[in-house]
């Protein structure tokens, strides 16, 4: 028969087993991150190529695509190092389903690379097949924020995802940007275009900064900070406030492009120190709770010189969750993961401490996720929008926010309210 | 190298293991539902054996005894099948802390009973040592209805949490009833408490009447109907509304507690139904999510005839997580799971199609939980009242009902705005 003190201890085990799953997801992130990078550049190589008739670029674009194979071949080695025995990971189902698609899309790449040498598909059909993958590559840095049972841990991850959100907003803008200084002329759906983009990098920004810890949200400030934005600020003054047909200086693409692809690659230097927070944070969270294991594994000897068992029914002893009225949980100090370990404690004691302690986490966790949710909700709505008003994409996420500045009101309330609305909605047209 | 539809086929193994351990959760549920009925059978029997100095209800009280020591048996059974490896189970940490917990309380009980065998603790503490136990037994059914992966079944563990925890209040009221018929004498600080236990016993049933499927809900509407209730009603008159220190009937001790426990158990087989059903539900989901399993894996075969991969670039195929500006997630409809398997649909359809499914049932789940999170809420908002006014948990919980009604909002929103206040508040003093 098992005793409290042997679940007190799978408890601890449980909790250790989680971090080193996040150490291997984080890991995971990290890759798909570098990744994301080199498509980034290969897509933005792949612009010029395409603006110059192949006539330039070719070259470097060659080198980046090995590149990107080697990183290609590094995640699905990752990938595989994944345990996918079933109930190993937190939420497999979701991962690994996320893992499903974008392998698709990787399979999927050589074709596009294909298109692109051949110059069969037009420059924006390139590019949005690019940012397709991108996405989903994304999408398994968002379920793993969304998987992680660590607040601090869940914290880093959704400042990671929300950092290379907006960095791939600013590679779709330097693609647009690019392709409307290569062609010349100023184009007005473009122009807004660049505006969403520039919007939806300041919104992905905000949320990292609310996130990130001190340290690398400064490392953040410092990759978007004034004396870098400059030259861009000018460059995108100029691109969209050229009257539509407009004439645009075509020797401006290559100023554009080099412009931005310095700014990205110092956003990746954010991402790499942020990764290597990630890694620390996961060590140093597996060693505590291996020292509070180590702990409660010693008291086996002397669990049966526990005191007084009555002790359970003292008033003093809080309930882990207050579900009758008369017992309840005083807002008692929280006790810090990594205590030292008593003795004369006894393991009532113990399980208690542990139980505030996981309830605080979860707490944690639900303010952290929150944002995660907040995003699902946006999309949801937008998904919606776009279902019964035959809207793009773009013209749904423009209606929510022009609404939301018409009644000055968050974008999530306005989201809240579309769904609200979703049942009184007709059926989609067939 | 492992490709995207063995990542297709882990994820759907990864979703019937959750399936499963909820099937097992189930089980323990039901199983910890039996020993909270006994129990509260067993402090009953020990009121009234108190009431009448030891003469009466001895030997009534020591069968429920040897029938609650079978449950305790069975339950610490049900425990010991617990796969307590690490990352077996969804929120291990959390559930193995609260068996912890739970299993210190019922070592614990041997003792408690010694106390009433020689009455040596009054009544009012031995009936709050058992509303501790029960409230750590419940703590458990709570964590496994937090941890759901399903909606469905979290959706079914969210209306037996509420049902047990207005079964609790009930058992809870009965003593509370019994105690002041017995001691002949109405106390007016008695009779609030009566009127705070009935008022969350209909709290409680109005959250099951919003979770439980139809037929366990009239089930349940059935168990406190009219014909039931009217004795009970009468008899809560009476007590609730002598005079302070006015004379009440001993003789009606008895029919009180006769007509508290016939609704008591009436209450204990809408549980009954509530558990069935929750076996039926896992059992189905299995089997459709199995079938899947099936059908996908006498897909390896054909995997390698697949047509061209560059559909996945294609405008009409969504991505699973809208991430971008221009490629988005319509509101299409979400595939029912247990679909029929076409084997002309490509796997990356089948792709698709789980992850719209997956994320459907997390956005479901979301919604269910967030009544969980409102408990959590409150209870933390009482906590805090408690610690910086210094009130008794009852206190608190009349305080915040007080304010709901005076500023006509939720007991929600109160907590929330008592949260909010959390940060100006002193400290604790010493």
């Amino acid at each position: 028969m098992k005793s409290g003190l042997n679940f007190l201890i799978a408890a601890k085990r449980c909790e250790i087993a989680e971090l080193q799953q996040l150490a291997l997801t984080s890991a995971l992130v990290n890759v798909t991150g570098r990744l994301v990078h080199g498509l980034q550049r290969e897509r933005g190589l792949s612009n010029l190529f395409l603006a110059s008739q192949g006539e330039q670029f070719a070259r470097a674009r060659c080198e980046q695509i090995a590149e990107c194979q080697r990183l290609d071949a590094e995640l699905r080695g990752c990938f595989d190092t994944l345990d996918t025995e079933p109930a190993r990971v937190g939420n497999g189902a979701r991962l690994f389903s996320r893992i499903a698609y974008v392998l698709q899309g990787l399979d999927a790449l050589q074709g596009l690379r294909e298109r692109v040498e051949t110059r069969a598909w037009p420059t924006r059909r390139i590019t949005d097949a690019y940012a397709r993958l991108i996405a989903g590559l994304l999408g398994v840095v968002f379920e793993a924020a969304d998987s992680a049972s660590d607040p601090e841990v869940s914290r880093l991850l959704v400042a990671m995802f929300n950092f290379m959100q907006a960095k791939e907003f600013a590679g779709q803008e330097r693609a647009a940007g690019a392709g409307l200084f290569a062609a010349g002329r100023a184009h007005f759906a473009e122009q807004q275009r660049l505006l969403l983009l520039i919007d939806s990098q300041e919104r992905c920004l905000k949320v990292f900064n609310e996130f990130a810890s001190a340290e690398v949200a400064a490392l953040g400030a410092d990759s978007q900070g004034a004396p870098h934005l400059a030259e861009l600020e000018r460059l995108r003054r100029i691109l969209c406030t050229a009257p539509d047909t407009g004439t645009l200086d075509t020797q401006l693409s290559q100023t554009w492009f080099d412009c931005s692809s310095r700014r990205m690659d110092r956003m990746k230097s954010v991402e790499d120190g942020l990764a290597r927070e990630l890694v620390q944070v996961c060590q140093h969270k597996v060693a505590a709770a291996t020292a509070d294991l180590s702990g409660y594994e010693t008291l086996d000897a002397v669990a049966a010189r526990e005191g007084d068992a009555l002790s359970f029914f003292q008033d003093a002893a809080p309930t882990p969750l207050a579900t009758t009225v008369g017992t309840g949980m005083p807002g008692l100090p929280v006790p810090a993961q990594g205590y030292g370990l008593h003795l004369e404690r006894s393991i009532l004691e113990l399980v208690q401490d542990q139980a505030r302690r996981l309830q605080a986490m979860s707490d944690e966790l639900e303010t952290v996720r929150a944002s995660l949710n907040e995003r699902k909700v946006i999309e949801r709505a937008k998904g919606l929008l776009m279902a019964h008003r035959h809207l793009s994409e773009e013209e749904a996420h423009k209606t929510m926010r022009q609404m939301a500045m018409n009644q000055n009101r968050r974008l999530i309330e306005v989201a809240d309210g579309v769904l609200a609305m979703a049942e009184v909605l007709p059926a989609r047209s067939p």
